[in-house]
């Protein structure tokens, strides 16, 4: 079904309140949602709010008041008391913009949430800021490291931003060989995975996508990426994560941010960046092969597609399964 | 040839006074090459001692004192002075580490420098002080982005490091699909690349390491590592390297230092850090696969043997070209 981008947003803020969140909490969560579909993640956008509302039914709304435990001029550690990751995170990036703004340099961490979405989307806050960003967030153990077939690290995402001169650069990336919405999309649409992506519970290879999460998924890039899910979960860990959280629970976020001018000029800094994406782009491609691109070229030009088109894509039975929780359970009532 | 640990040292220490570098100099690069031989590295031991003797003898000896150009509590800037990456690297270590310990996080760049070597062996000098790491280090144009064939990054090497109750977890690699010390040592014994890992100067896929030196690497890890690749190419930059470095000089060197208990406990992370490594190499390996390895193990292993049994082979034309190094240039001329 085809939505304009306003009534996509106004579907998710419904959701959302339905699903007990207040006006503000919803409004940012959906903008989150909408970025994805924006971006052609579809299995992170609106569909992510039926796995939210799954994954409520099964535990109850936990949900406590984000909470500063501990700070310092140049850090954080957040409780992020069993709220969505969208939200935690959004958190966890204000207050790290902010220290890094006056100090320099500022580590947030964040502890107790699920679901933190795209990396990238609080990357492009932290470089709208003018400021570099690291960011990595861990999750339940779906992910075998490489040569395992058991679960160990979640497909824990880490994302660099640079601002620039024009648009930021952006490297948002998962650590496992297939994301877990993916997977969840797939059993939600009846379609299999694809080969050599996950084992069963038996660690044997499998291509169902229930048996994969009743399994393990696969670790990206041998054993080099399947190292880099491991750097992800010990950095959750350190926010708090407990070493291997339970299923959609307990992940951990991370983020340092700092200023480039505390190397040199700011100035200098963006228009190199700037220069460097240029000169990616135009090197050299292999024999027939179409023309370079850099980190989020493809999400920028995806996202400026669909917003010219204002048109999303949004599959009938996602649709009727959204609709659904709206007429569950009203606005307000978790509220 | 057949060396002691010692013997092996000595042989480095000589050939680099005869490169010109003072006594403390050339004990500290000496023990970084030495620690490439002890675990198994020999691409980055003391094979590399010649491959800065011919850039030495190509550029002449431009180094300037190290500087140190800009400082706040949480940062610093250091001008490499076109000295070599193990002495610039170092001192960026020493910085960081102790800001980090006042402050509780802290980064330093270097810029003008070139050979950094090992990222691990910084890491692992911050993880002995308690403090968790992220380094990076930029270099000459040698690689790729995938879909291209002219280089526009280096073989851009980026390590995380976490201090645990026992052994550290480090994770070191490198963004190219070879290691440019690999390629120079295959050309300098007359060896074949593997298939795949290079392009020459027009954009072909060749094995012939002199070709490869003269077009490009590939890059490791398809349009993720090639992005990877990126990145630490943009935070050298931020560090004060040009976008594109001239060969073997301009590179730039970025270090990021925590301590842990800006989140919380120390020992209780540093416990996690080891309950969760322990947690990995206990996984169930892949049908009829050895046991799962963490980031580092293999290194650690290869280290702990060699020292055991005190002996690190060096090949024999290798040795030859180190004596001449000693003979051509007696120590302290250049000093």
């Amino acid at each position: 079904m085809k939505f304009t981008v306003t009534a996509a947003r106004d579907l998710a803020e419904r959701v959302l309140a339905a699903l007990g969140h207040d006006a503000t909490d919803a409004v940012l969560i959906a903008d989150h949602l909408i970025d994805c579909e924006l971006r052609g993640l579809a299995y992170g956008g609106l569909a992510r709010a039926i796995s939210i509302a799954e994954r409520i039914a099964r535990t109850g709304d936990r949900r406590r008041a984000i909470r500063v435990l501990h700070e310092t001029p140049v850090s954080a550690r957040l409780d992020g008391g069993d709220q969505l990751g969208y939200l935690v995170a959004h958190r966890a990036t204000q207050i790290a913009t902010g220290k890094a703004e006056a100090t320099g340099i500022a580590v947030v961490g964040a502890s107790d949430t699920w679901y933190t979405g795209m990396l990238s989307y609080y990357a492009e806050i932290a470089a709208a800021r003018g400021l570099v960003s690291v960011i990595a967030s861990n999750a339940s153990p779906w992910v075998a490291p490489h040569g395992a077939t058991e679960g160990r690290f979640g497909t824990n995402p880490i994302c660099f931003g640079f601002p620039s001169a024009d648009e930021p650069v952006i490297w948002d990336v998962g650590t496992s060989a297939i994301i877990h919405a993916e997977v969840t999309l797939a059993r939600r649409l009846g379609q299999l995975l694809p080969a050599d992506v996950a084992f069963d519970a038996e660690g044997q290879p499998t291509r169902d996508p229930g048996a994969a999460l009743a399994g393990a998924f696969a670790a990206w890039g041998g054993h080099k990426g399947s190292g880099l899910g491991i750097v992800v979960q010990l950095l959750g860990i350190m926010a708090g994560s407990p070493p291997i959280p339970p299923e959609l629970a307990g992940f951990g976020f991370v983020i340092i941010t700092m200023r480039p001018d505390l190397m040199g000029s700011a100035d200098d800094f963006r228009a190199n960046v700037s220069a460097y994406a240029k000169g990616v782009r135009t090197a050299r491609p292999v024999d027939g092969g179409a023309p370079v691109r850099m980190p989020f070229d493809r999400s920028r030009a995806e996202r400026q597609r669909r917003r010219a088109a204002d048109a999303i894509e949004i599959p009938d039975e996602i649709c009727r399964q959204l609709n659904d929780i709206v007429a569950r359970q009203p606005a307000g009532v978790n509220s």
